[in-house]
């Protein structure tokens, strides 16, 4: 399941490493500048021609669903994606990453979505290829990731529609960043849930959850983490395809991973502080247990032991002759047990 | 409550992020130089001039609260704020960062104070720009944290007054960070009485506190340790803006936030040591308990067992016969008893 | 076992450090180039001649198994081999690395296998030498590991034909490191089952085998960290004999390491949150069954101290005489059990 | 009591931040060279002249004690002290640092030493300020820490007289640095004392000793880890003021601060170990008692059931009309538990 | 015992810092080139010229035994070794360490031995200055360490004859480097051994061994890690007395450290999973201990209370007249008892 397809292929084979769902692959094409705009939603990446004419237009294709190779090879190899870019864009296993070629910039990364009833984190690779005048977006799935900063373009929110194909990937890079935001808030909602059950009653938490909780946080820490270094790999790039103002940008989603990560290690520190407090609560209560049935115990030891005297059968024991003795010692046995239970109440044993 | 209300819009969106508390925006408006000085308590940004004529002259606007997109608007466009400065401006979970801009420098922080009472750190997000001749503050409550670094300036205390805008950004950088040992002092001493009721007695400690002491900390920390990362930024920084005589000053701030992160983490280890002490004498203390109960068992074991043996309804039974049997046994009895007592304190399990 | 026989031997000496298996020396010789492909598939190394005469034909000498010195003298002489490269080549317990020679360029890794019945990761030692028109490859074992690679050279798959003596050792290295992921997900799949085996009975699991899991993935750490570190070097050589064409290719051979490292940390991270579950999940139970243990007890303590009562031989115990005083012991007896039962049931102990 | 007094102060106020001890303040003046010494015992520091005149001549100002705001002005402002590194020399919580000025260099470091009747490290700051001719020492307390450098120069030992400033604050830090391995050596003794005391009894171990130790650890980490850096800084300082042949000793310096934070963390290592050790033993103890008690209880249950059994009052229980019945029943009741004793031993549980 | 005799003393004093054990001091001189040889096993050093006159050939002077200062003093000065140079050479406790003075080259490193009685590590500080036809070696101990190299230089072996001083160094270093090999691989059969004693048995494992074996494995590296550094150091130095076919040679000995680094802590990873192991070996052992112990009770406390219960002294009790009462009542505890078993033995509790 976990399975690399490609494993001991030759370099640049594009071998689609994801699961089959079934749903067609689906390319959306954008192209804009300031004046013009023109969609195609389900195009089959023919048409495609280098707008070298006007350097204002951006083309965007955006890919959803990486099994169709033909589809993928056509559309790549009119944009010259280096043959390794295209491997790895397939690649659902790819680690982010950002790497110059010589006719575009290749970035790729993971989209973070959370499973709030499976408390699962679903994972979907985006690979982003981006050159003079064009945006090359594959996506794993086909859902409609990216339909806000469509309609940005298509209505002309923000600066998008004026600037060139480098702010539009950085347009997508950081609405995928963004959307981290929403899966680490989730979780810490999840974690303070659980910190209210432990506190409230330890019993009533069940522990796969916390182990699960630490799974998902090490699965979005092993997919931010590398997408930190890409993007500041990004932002020091020197390579003419990228706007200077552009860097600005670039630098503050920088900054978003950076407090991402934050955020995802303090959710760590934080859940790990839990399962000890959850684990020392649990041993307490036991222990208390533990105490309290052996506290029944040692009450009855002492006295049971004076019953078993009474009951022995030697000829001459004087006391079982006196006519109260019987009230007498039950009357001993109620004063030792009380003043056990004192002794153990004041020594907060209880 | 930790939603990000800005997330998935164009970038350079003025999206206040944080609470609405109700107070009004305050803004307060001073300016001087050396021979000048003029001050307006709550102006609405609109009479903003920049002062070209005379460069000697400083002008600080320090606006409080930041739910009014439009006043925000309206300041920082007559400084030339870069639109993403603006947005991280009024995002209260903007992480602490310096930035170059081509008219002015930004530096974002976090102001903290410590709420003795909920033994709960306060945090409140403070955004500076910076540039020729002026310094905007942009503070997240519409509490006055900067009256003391305002009094040394009313009344010419310090070199202040004889200095440039970027002095200032420094004094408000260095006040805020000196709070930060206020809160350290405090938390440590909640440590040291924990320390001390420890060792007095563990069942005394509220286990909860420790676990709530490792959050403030954690939240410190995570606050603290990027500040100084921007503030060797800033130390760095080759920008016309900084006079090289600020440099030393910036350096000195620079030390004080890496002690304070050094106390911060020792203070982490003497925490995480605490509660590791904490612990075992708690566990040390129960397992006394049950070992002190089960000696009461002990000890009643083998002499109830004596009583059984005589309480038996053998025809014979010699020792049934004799007179003093019974007083014989109890002797016995005591001295089983005395002597596995005195067993047991010599191996010290009492 | 773990002896490194070549201990104080002046450097440069050419000593096998494996294990000695029996299995004579393999050599195989290839020579390629887009038009011309020549393979000998047993030579004994003699017959080498530099084919400076024709610059686009590459040599490749695959030996597998290291014992014989001579013929290894005879190969790596002919190529001007560099003494410590000779020595280290031969060297079982040699640490990837790559080195710059003034002939040539070496690089030593790992080749490892994973035994699904042993659940023991395999090492086996591999270096190559690459300089000018030819590659040499010493692998510790007689096992064909690149008959792949080799089969894409015989029927000119992917790119290899029209690439130099660089991009056949970048395919051999890439083909090594793809192999890790097979081993990764052998451990991953491992860990799963173990993962499953915890939360159906705890009891279940075998603890050497999560001991050997920790094991077996610092092996692989311990193999696959500094190749990270010496693919790096290669991809930064300023070398002559490496293309610039090629290093896109080992760059992403560096992509791989680093996304192996880090799923090998965090199957590491993992495996420790399994242990520590399946530890708690194991004393747990065994508390459990303490505790029904003890309450077994606590319930007959009581009504025991009953029996005991009225079996002692006071001349007058009123109760003895009562008509039904043995019934109506039994039923408060059963009652004092059923009340016992019902509180811990509620306490949730049962 | 931690409180840092000149919090929120303006950039540059000489505030003395310690504890008043009434010791009055101590100022020590030499001055020297290879031909001419003269010293002063206790002056006020109005004396002092510049001795441009003669370039060879060093002169050092040793201050003890940091509370004469006034004397402290005076003198430091003589030799045109940057404000801050006079701020810096009189803040006792000051972070050891290295920074240079326009005029001269500035060096903040820790004086430890270790109180061996309370097991604490006590801490004196101590600032360095040295240029062209001179060094002024600035120490927190009055002690006499440099008497020893001070007779070097008196006696004309080793190359000091024969050196400038920059070697004389060069043979402070070294002084200084040296005390460490006075107050790693007995902490050292106290860890082996503490390792002895476990293996013999671990109930003799006081706790709250070990927890002692670890906070003392890590108070001298925190004191001697950033006068590392700071050296580091020294020892490449590019300025005038630094002889080259003094970079050679410096270099040396640096090297056992490296030394002495090595100690420190395999101190901190052992310690650790130590704790888990007696932690673990401490256990061991607890349960083998534990086990012991209950192995009591367990040989007592058997046979105080047969003395139950036939003090049953059934009216035909064969055995008990036996002749022998009781001592054949001891004797199996003596055989009974030394089977069970005999079966524990064997299972190596008693 | 660990007393550093040299603190406070000015710089460059000439202190042996090690222990006296008896033996006298060990010189031994060696001078060669491809031709010539001549060895004088015990020298006093006197006649020492350097042998400008020709160039190629090479001196060793090899001191074993640190204590006579006048001997070292006499040697070092002839060869102008610097007074910091020769002050580190006789500190035994000098760390690790690669220092470039003016006429020469030192390294400082340590000699590491395997006591296998007492599982203890041996420690013995050398020290090398080499310059330009000359190497010093200082031994701390007047064991024959480096008789191997000699061996090579006698008789001709290897390259060395061949080169300069700069090769002996690196070969003094390399063969003191390897020696670690020795060690670390008696320190893993050590650890093999635990394994193997603890899934047999883990009352047979010594805790101290444990604890000792940690403690041995901290101080090798605490060794070898600045020898790893000072290497690094060696290789990149630019020195004129550095051959530049010797840097090959020295980056093999820094692969080497960088190995046995790796080794160290793979061991201490490996063992403190092994501790783990133990310890949960050891409780689970213990508390399978007391479940047995506490079952045992569990089995006679229900059939106890029913003997107890037909002890009573009721007048009226009709199973007491019944005939085969006693058997009846027999034969229910045996089936009690029985069930009892069956149930815990099904529960997987004995």
């Amino acid at each position: 399941m976990r399975k690399k397809k490609n494993i001991g292929l030759p370099p640049g084979s594009i071998i689609y490493t994801g699961k089959l769902t079934g749903d067609p692959v689906q390319v959306n094409y954008i192209e804009y500048n300031l004046e013009t705009f023109r969609e195609d939603d389900n195009t089959d990446g023919k048409g495609v021609i280098l707008h070298a004419s006007n350097p204002t237009i951006t083309q965007w294709y955006d890919v959803r669903g990486l099994h169709e190779e033909n589809l993928i090879q056509s559309i790549s190899e009119r944009f010259q994606m280096h043959p390794i870019a295209i491997e790895d864009a397939v690649d659902v296993f790819q680690r982010p990453t950002f790497t110059e070629y010589t006719n575009g910039l290749f970035f790729s990364l993971k989209v973070l979505r959370f499973d709030a009833e499976k408390s699962e984190v679903k994972k979907e690779s985006l690979a982003i290829y981006f050159g003079d005048g064009f945006v090359l977006s594959f996506q794993e799935l086909v859902d409609d990731t990216f339909s806000e900063v469509r309609k940005r373009i298509t209505f002309d929110r923000g600066r998008i529609r004026g600037k060139r194909a480098d702010y539009l990937a950085y347009a997508l890079i950081d609405y995928t960043v963004d959307q981290y935001y929403h899966v680490i808030d989730q979780l810490e909602s999840k974690v303070e849930d659980l910190e209210e059950t432990i506190s409230l009653d330890p019993d009533l938490v069940n522990k796969n959850e916390i182990y699960n909780l630490k799974k998902q946080i090490l699965k979005i820490r092993k997919s931010v983490s590398p997408i930190r270094e890409a993007i500041n790999l990004f932002s020091r790039s020197e390579s003419k395809l990228i706007d200077k103002s552009t860097i600005n940008y670039i630098r503050d989603v920088y900054d978003h991973t950076i407090h991402i990560v934050d955020n995802i290690d303090s959710l760590r520190d934080i859940l790990s502080g839990l399962y000890d407090l959850y684990l020392s609560e649990l041993s307490m209560k036991m222990n208390r247990t533990m105490q309290f049935l052996t506290i029944i115990t040692s009450i009855f030891v002492p006295i049971s032991f004076l019953a078993g005297l009474y009951g022995m059968n030697f000829e001459y024991i004087p006391e079982l002759g006196y006519k109260y003795g019987y009230f007498i010692l039950l009357t001993a046995m109620v004063l030792i047990a009380i003043v056990m239970l004192f002794i153990f109440k004041k020594k907060n044993w209880l």
